[in-house]
């Protein structure tokens, strides 16, 4: 199964994946290419440096959407690319648009908070501020919808008293490197069937 | 310390509550009083059993919340029976009155879920429906909002595959027994101060 991860940032659930591939727990995926929309992300560097094709693509005049003929540049590489699902891992930009028609049901996401708590930006910092005493992270395909979709995994990070924004983001970021890997097993397995918007794993 | 138990149900969160009086695990704690909206509810029954002062208290005319006149023979109530804190245990109102000046921080309730995900009614329900892997529940300080006060603890369930929406309000409850008493024990012992709107419970 090919695979085409998506992402802003440092890429640290990318950096999961590709040890997951490497040790084996992910045989039969492939990580086909890597696509940041920030030039300088350090996952861009990474997939580089493990031999893994990653580009740049400018995905203006939009700044928090995947839209227009941005779009269609990210859904054209994927495509090239031989791409069968695409993992958003730290992808900092709202997905709507054709690529949900083009890679149905084939789209997932980590989000760093037990959904539907805290969607949108910065969840540990929301997760803190509102006194949450467990969060966590959601594999989750993605819709229309902000950090609606289906959910796949959830995973639980206790919080400690002296926590901070900082310290609960690390903390569920270890459960997401697990997690994600894990949630595309499942997909690779065909293990995921759904029951209305619930998905039920087979075992 | 006394407490005043507000319930419109089964009661069997104020089960949990005699249990643990008995049990010697809720020590210094006396159920000075349990109140109902509901004339027939079994909670009512079930305290009277136990030798528990049990009122039956019209709350019309309003359907959803606990307000005007109605209030006033609540607060009345807990206030002749000499309460200090008012646990909800299953109370289906609405409370935003002035019952909540009369107790400053000394109202709590026990929520099946864990909020902010799924606030409101049959939240078990709401959590199968939406496909969420794991719930759990939620002991909160009462304030204005519905079921948005100050987190006391939150337990963890997670769901299974075969789960119904009773399924799950079953293994919520059997957490809210636990939880409830010990977030009273935190209140008994003084353990809980606030930093903003978070608790932070000392050892």
């Amino acid at each position: 199964m090919k695979i085409g991860v998506l992402g802003s940032g440092k890429g640290s659930n990318f950096q999961a994946i590709v040890d997951a591939v490497k040790s084996g727990k992910l045989k039969g995926v492939e990580i086909a290419v890597v696509i940041s929309d920030v030039k300088d992300a350090y996952i861009l560097k990474r997939a580089r440096e493990n031999d893994i094709k990653a580009f740049y693509i400018d995905a203006a005049p939009y700044k928090t959407k995947l839209d227009g003929e941005a779009e269609k540049k990210y859904v054209n590489c994927l495509r090239d690319n031989g791409v069968e699902l695409v993992v958003l891992a730290g992808f900092m930009r709202m997905i709507k648009g054709s690529i949900l028609e083009v890679f149905p049901g084939k789209i997932i996401n980590v989000h760093p908070a037990l959904l539907p708590s805290f969607p949108g930006l910065e969840s540990w910092k929301q997760a803190v501020e509102y006194g949450v005493k467990v969060s966590g992270c959601t594999v989750h395909f993605v819709d229309r919808g902000m950090d609606t979709g289906p959910i796949i995994e959830q995973a639980v990070v206790h919080l400690e008293d002296g926590d901070t924004p900082e310290s609960l983001h690390r903390k569920i970021q270890a459960e997401e490197h697990k997690a994600l890997p894990h949630a595309i097993s499942l997909i690779r397995d065909g293990r995921i069937r759904f029951e209305g918007r619930k998905t039920v794993i087979s075992r």
